[in-house]
């Protein structure tokens, strides 16, 4: 490191990506596309899934021990690609590791949603739990007052794509009958927000379903612009040429991550590329 | 009591059934129906589902825990109504509840097989966890050394019995699609175990797919059996005419217990019906 400015040492840190399992890989994989020379460390907290079900203080507490797990790693930013944790403890992720900046998932989507269709319907893809705590909702309620917001709990589709059939007949069979109520009961949307890490697997089925004039925003992606504004304000982007590595740590199951890993990478995982940790 | 021989009181209490969610309801529903006068209490470890993802150790401890506390309402008999932790955890829990009788679900299953097909070929649809740790495959083979088993995954079957998509085109094409590889690798089940305590619910859509000659075996209906008979033996089944009582404890989400588990009992539920435990 001699020589450097203490800004290129600290660009070459990592950013830590953190979820339940392993649907933020979709997010992972998006920030390596966007961010193609940063070096990324995943944790899965396979252990303790899924947190849709735990109380509050319990997903707190698991997201505030993955997060100071990830600090050891010596981060320069936090992205916490879960809908549940994004949901309940950003604010408290945000005061632990501050003055690291901490990226959820929610917030992303819905800018995304309100700039693709201001005082638009929008139809909120998610799990039970997202459904239940409304922060789609709401946070697409104070960017744009005109908006008109739908949310659609679709466990099924979590299934699916750890399953790997994310296209064909069956998913989009899944897919229109889920859809079926939102249609009988006159709602039509104008934009679809993937909001489950796990959905953006499904992106085909899904545009198949609700036809190719609905905007359908992925908050991978998203999530994934807003950390690099955010890593290129805060001057902490990598300046290396070279294609950045990739640690992946789980709490448990690593034959399993990597089977079903692999197939939101789209790459071949093995269990060894997994490093299983303790929180 | 007054005036009650021993075998007349202990008659009446509870049977005790746990599970780690939901799915255990399929084998309460067939006490139910095997024995309708006994009274059931049933706990649901729902704060610490899936037990597939946990380590052997894990299981042990939480079944313990859950077991203890049935113990505490005085129960006659417990009925490990889940195949994880049948697996895993029976010794462990004959030993903890000596001498009440513990009964899981593999055994039962296993035994009805082999007896409906001796020297059969048996295909388990099951979860992941329970392929994995080969429990029909050896409760199988050590009763029939002419049987061939195998054993499938399913996980998809999971999520269509708790979103209530039992029967239609959904359900059948979706086991159809599991069952293709073994009939491309020429296996001809003559009987299909249905291993996971949420498959009952699907088995009109695996019939369908299987064909009328196949034997389906439910481990619910025979481990209902086997609780009969155990109660029958040892003088502990309940005298009055009257129909049991059923309380039912989970240890996280009432609302979501009783939306599911309602579809699994055939009755409307309450989340005020589910008493929540702290174990």
């Amino acid at each position: 490191m001699i020589g450097d400015s203490n800004g290129a040492a600290a660009g070459r840190r990592p950013i830590g990506v953190f979820d339940s399992g392993v649907g933020g890989l979709t997010v992972l994989e998006a920030l390596r596309e966007r961010l193609p020379h940063e070096h990324l460390v995943y944790l899965g907290d396979t252990a303790r899934l899924p947190y849709g079900t735990k109380s509050p203080a319990s997903i707190s507490r698991y997201a505030c021990q993955a997060a100071m797990a990830l600090q050891e790693r010596g981060i320069k930013m936090l992205v916490v690609a879960c809908n549940t944790a994004s949901s309940v403890a950003l604010d408290a992720l945000g005061k632990r590791l501050a003055p690291l900046p901490v990226i959820g998932v929610v917030e992303p989507g819905a800018a995304a949603a309100v700039s693709a269709r201001p005082g638009g319907t929008h139809l909120v893809l998610a799990t039970e739990a997202t459904v239940r705590l409304g922060a789609y909702f709401k946070a697409i309620g104070e960017r744009d007052r005109e908006a008109r917001v739908h949310e659609l709990a679709c466990e099924m589709l979590v299934a699916l794509a750890e399953e790997g059939w994310t296209d064909g007949p069956i998913a989009e069979s899944i897919v229109a009958r889920y859809l079926q109520p939102v249609r009988d009961s006159g709602v039509d949307p104008d934009c679809v927000i993937l909001g489950c890490t796990h959905f953006p697997l499904l992106a085909k089925a899904i545009v198949a379903a609700v036809g190719a004039g609905v905007a359908i925003v992925d908050s991978a992606g998203t999530t994934a612009a807003v950390a690099a504004h955010r890593l290129a304000e805060a001057g902490l982007l990598n300046e290396s040429n070279e294609r950045g590595g990739l640690t992946l740590l789980a709490t448990d199951g690593a034959t399993r991550f990597a089977r079903v890993g692999g197939r939101f990478l789209g790459q071949r995982l093995d269990a060894c590329d997994i490093e299983i940790v303790d929180l």
